[in-house]
């Protein structure tokens, strides 16, 4: 039974997505990502569950600082969690008698008409997450009437539902990934997805389409680029890619191994199966056996065999 | 001893090519190129010397064609050979006295400038090559007063130079291939060029942009490029390339064999050293080096080693 580090406290959609990657896992709340990934790093847990991105907010920053900077980890797993969020309160509460509201800014973002609609005058704060957020409303005395959260967040407080499916868009999702400490990846399934860093060894005119054409020569598709500040100063980037496919396809490795040629760095972050079960297309030429056939051409021609 | 077919007769600036890359072959002289191909293809030479492209008229289209169609050969050198063009004619004879002038058509367009100034009434006619001029005009009773062509190809028929180099230009040039049969290629010298034929497989918007991402992404300079119709109706094209480096080089194998896997066919036609002797610039990322240290991180990611 693997045990694994989880942004918490109990409650957090993170758990929820923890417990659908692994319903059997032990599970170690912490009070941070950067908490979480360091439990794994360390050896107290055997991997972690994160937040990488959100369908509305983008990428979570700190866990790709954490991917970028920190100890090297490794993406095993992902999941798309669509983020259903309610409005709970200690039983006996009723909406009209909310004053004061204590939540997640995102999920203030995420709410905006139900607040708007429901509770016009009621005075909103913000929370360090919204498991925070209705554990604190639980509280005996708590200057809180009501938070939002996540539906499994009042399971674990006592609340209650007194509004559920709150979001402003019902097709929100988080992404979340686990990770290990390195060791063997998992293996290709024909539905996999491959993370990177990439720093740039001297930035130029023209750097990032380099970096594109890498990928888009060998037929690899990204499904996600993010630029974030190196702290070098302004202008000075590094760059997060998701593309299909595993390092273990031809077409993979030799698109890293491009990157790693003409960039400063690139840190692998994983390949690990697709949470949505697609499969990539693949372009014409670029599929395994067209590897293969050509590396075969190649050596025949390199001994003169035209 | 070598024996070398060429595009004759004797006299030709072919000849004038083979004796420089090989002074002691047995020298063959072919009617045409196709003939002095067909030779090397056949075994009644060890290879052929054929001229592939003039800095002024561009590539030698039958020798392109022969390359793209006929029976493969390697190329295995080539040598660039400015071309001198003389006025000559038989002994005795003075330049006020020449009323018909007989010279290639490539001849007639690089010399107009002195046939305008010394030569503005004599009748200039069309020969099949510069030599079967001078050839023609050294017969008894020929209708031709004085032929232009290479100084070769005077001494060769007995005529005297009456001016000498009475091209427009002084800087013309032309490229000749010495080709064999296939077997192994020349050693790689750091000096080299490598040339190819590329037939598409479907045509389409791009397809051009798409063979030139495949040299510029691993930093292989292009030296030439010449489309040339396939015959299979208006607008089908196949390419040549000639390229700096050698196909032993991983650049350039991990290039051509990428333009494998997206075309219809890619006739390779050899690796050979430079005549102009110039070393490619290497793009950072992409020396021989930089592929195997790649080769080697992309072995130890694949192995979850990060």
């Amino acid at each position: 039974m693997p045990r694994l580090a989880y942004l918490g406290p109990e409650g957090t959609f993170t758990e929820e997505a923890l417990r659908l990657l692994d319903p059997t896992a032990e599970r170690l709340p912490c009070a941070t990502v950067s908490a979480a990934l360091n439990a794994a790093r360390a050896g107290d847990a055997d991997g972690a569950v994160v937040p990488l991105e959100n369908s509305i907010e983008g990428a979570i920053t700190t866990t790709l600082d954490e991917f970028a900077w920190g100890e090297p980890l490794l993406i095993t797993a992902e999941l798309l969690l669509p983020v259903q969020f309610s409005l709970l309160a200690p039983p006996g509460t009723e909406i009209p008698h909310i004053k004061r509201v204590y939540t997640h800014p995102a999920a203030i973002t995420q709410t905006r008409a139900f607040l708007a609609r429901e509770l016009p005058d009621a005075v909103v704060v913000a929370a360090p997450s919204t498991a925070a957020a209705a554990q604190e409303v639980s509280l005996p005395g708590s200057p809180y009437d009501a938070a939002i959260a996540a539906r499994i967040a009042g399971e674990h407080y006592g609340l209650v539902q007194l509004a559920t499916e709150i979001g402003d868009r019902s097709d929100t999702v988080t992404r979340f990934v686990r990770v290990a400490r390195p060791g063997a990846l998992p293996e290709p399934t024909g539905s996999d997805r491959t993370s990177l860093v990439v720093f740039l060894a001297d930035d130029h005119p023209g750097a990032l389409l380099e970096m594109l054409t890498e990928f888009s020569v060998r037929g690899v598709n990204l499904t996600r680029i993010e630029s974030r500040p190196t702290g070098g100063g302004i202008g000075r980037y590094f760059f997060h890619f998701d593309f299909e496919g595993h390092v273990a396809d031809a077409r993979v490795g030799e698109a890293i191994a491009g990157l790693h040629r003409i960039c400063g760095e690139v840190r692998f972050l994983g390949s690990y199966p697709r949470a949505d079960g697609l499969a990539p297309q693949i372009k014409p030429g670029t599929s395994d056996s067209e590897f293969t056939e050509a590396g075969d051409w190649l050596a025949r021609v390199r001994a003169g065999k035209v």
